[in-house]
């Protein structure tokens, strides 16, 4: 991962096309950069040791909490305390940027077919 | 700082019209979220300690470094790494997203003036 040149956000989303599959774009220090496609429900899991933060790009984003919806439109970000149960979804996609320690797994504690390899972009 | 609800970023930067002190939006373990109003050249200074991320959300960026200068447009991002000497510049107002260790200071090594002390929006 250099850090040489600017990263255009819209240049690296034109890379991939898949959803719920993170591209890591930048590293500061020992944080990931990534960039997310969402459409559909992804899984209901928890990241017990890290929080996690959403910054919508494009559409709208809601992330369920067991108590309540958080919804989330371009140019807002959330972040889901560490040990609080998620669930992302979105009716249309949606372009999301994340922000959290290397080495996160995107479906956290529950695993499953939708954890991915993260890859760069 | 409280992660109840979303951070509408927009409406942060209608709190404030200073230039060149970032104000904190939202925090993610020991990192700080800030947004950014640049207008004019700010101070060459070096953060020894950590690397720093500029994403840009309006206007022109452009951050000088001693062997180049890296132009930064909306919707791209660059991470100046530890270490290394910079000074940003911007002829309009530019908007922007910043994210580094919490208790970074704007003016790194270079103190000065313009140094900021980072409040909550």
């Amino acid at each position: 991962m250099t850090h040489d040149a600017p990263v255009d956000l819209a240049d690296k989303f034109a890379l991939f096309a898949e959803h719920w599959s993170p591209k890591l774009v930048a590293r500061i220090n020992d944080y990931d950069i990534k960039i997310v496609r969402i459409l559909g429900e992804f899984v209901w899991h928890t990241h017990e040791d890290t929080d996690e933060l959403f910054l919508v790009l494009e559409g709208t984003l809601t992330i369920q909490l067991r108590d309540r919806d958080v919804v989330l439109e371009p140019g807002q970000l959330f972040v889901v305390p560490r040990g609080v149960e998620h669930c992302p979804k979105a009716e249309g996609e949606v372009k999301a940027l994340l922000f959290e320690p290397e080495g996160v797994v995107n479906t956290g504690d529950a695993g499953g077919e939708l954890t991915a390899t993260v890859e760069e972009v």
